[in-house]
């Protein structure tokens, strides 16, 4: 079974606390890494996780707020310093081009890879990436400025053909891709071989949706449905409904009811109000809403395996 | 006796490792705090160590390599949200201010304190502050970029006039202050009173220079002349002398050389490469040279109380 797993390198918020790191998370996807958000330190992070630098190629900042992206300009920089020639995708605001640009050229750095910068559409939702096994899109949360969620989704795969069967009959290519997108098979002497019967069920596709920093938010369900696991926000606890409403921020029960809405297998809570010393509350309160949740925290592994 | 303290946040050089934070050092000088450099995570560091945010109004940049300002953005920030509303004065290369404005520019950020940019004259030397008691210096080093040193000098205090002699006799301000100067004392019976016996030595005025990224340039020797405590980069071990000129840093002897050359107190070495894993030796290398030599570590504090 190839690796689907997510891990958490920060789950605090905007106020450093010694608790917590800023928002970042690693999702590996067959080995692939993808980065989301990467608040300050987050290289450290990386670094005390074990985390293979030069393996990550796409990194998605949800918004400009400086605990979800002041630690990109040190990860970029590190990678020049390991000598990485890979491309660099990086997703996010508009602004973030330049932003890096500016500190580059400030210390005369002339990085010897590309950073290729993939300005995300306000308001919209977007596929951002897509290759034969996943599809990543954006979509938009609601937050005090310009934010963005991002959902992977593995591609549905073909049935697997049994491999007795594959050596038993001299199957033609096209026959062959035809049982794998499920027909049956009729032999040279008129036998029916139903498809349940010579191939193998394929695992199911696996997703992972991230909703960084937004207030209560409906839209957002659409785009998340059936995923497996579902990260989503919970800044305050339920009886702050009003702070959040002011903050753009959710509170754990809110979290809980989009996952409930959105019929999410998994829901992962965090980006935690420095005011709270202690989270297990937290946790309470949203699956009081949705019973299968988690609560972040550093280090922290979810194998979807 | 007043404070007179560094405490190192950061020891590191340019590339993360579990071992080292990036550079930082914070000053304080009865009570008032000074921050020299502000790599990525100091906030956390500054935390960690129970350093006051808000009693820091100066920081001085050294230059705009990353592994010196990346947490420079991060602070300023966090100071927004922790309700600042007195002045930052920050020291630094003249292109910091348009970095740091274009990042709180990105997330909407309107400060409520300000943020006063000092831009440093590259190759000169210039008086940066200056009160009663603390005149603090820039001074270029020898880097592949413009890179300053700062050096802190306490001001030269007036003798105290013990406190019998002001009771026994009436002293007219203007006598008291001759007497504060040096100058003796006759009294209306003509008897004089020599002034080392109605005066005590004051505290003799503390120093401290920040000699952060440079190769061995013997220009900064006039600049950190008798200094109690000279911080000097020692990226390098003695043997790698090319290595250390290539890369315009320092080796551990040439760090004590310069100690020596400049009659300070004490030196203290840092900015180790990430290839140390032990430091103990680099220590005794600069030993040899100069004995009274300390290694920084993260959470060291020199007092010169």
């Amino acid at each position: 079974m190839t690796t689907f797993k997510l891990k958490v390198l920060g789950c605090g918020s905007a106020l450093p606390t010694m608790r917590h790191h800023p928002s970042s998370q690693v999702l590996n996807i067959n080995e692939k890494l993808f980065l989301l958000d990467c608040g300050e330190g987050t290289q450290l992070q990386m670094r005390k996780y074990h985390i293979k630098f030069q393996k990550i190629e796409h990194v998605f900042i949800s918004h400009l707020h400086g605990d979800h992206f002041f630690g990109l300009i040190g990860f970029v920089s590190t990678l020049h310093l390991l000598g990485r020639t890979k491309d660099l995708h990086v997703y996010g605001d508009a602004r973030l081009e330049n932003i890096i640009h500016t500190q580059l050229k400030a210390s005369d750095t002339f990085l010897r890879y590309q950073v290729i910068f993939h300005p995300l559409t306000p308001k919209k939702s977007e596929v951002l990436f897509e290759d034969e096994n996943l599809v990543i899109k954006s979509f938009p949360l609601n937050h005090r400025i310009n934010t963005w969620g991002f959902v992977f989704r593995e591609k549905v795969k073909l049935r697997n053909i049994k491999r007795d069967f594959l050596l038993e009959y001299d199957v033609p290519i096209d026959v062959i891709m035809d049982i794998k997108a499920g027909a049956d098979f009729i032999d040279e002497n008129g036998k029916l071989h139903p498809n349940h019967k010579i191939t193998k069920t394929p695992r199911s596709p696996r997703s992972f949706a991230y909703v960084s920093d937004t207030s209560y938010y409906e839209p957002v369900i659409e785009h998340i449905k059936d995923v497996h696991l579902l990260y989503h926000e919970a800044t305050f606890e339920a009886s702050r409904e009003n702070d959040a409403r002011n903050k753009f921020h959710a509170t754990t029960k809110q979290a809980a009811t989009i996952a409930k809405a959105a019929n999410a297998q998994k829901l992962l809570i965090g980006h935690y109000s420095a005011r709270y010393v202690d989270t297990d509350f937290l946790l309470e309160e949203a699956k009081e809403v949705f019973p299968n949740t988690l609560s972040a925290n550093e280090g922290l592994d979810i194998d979807l395996r």
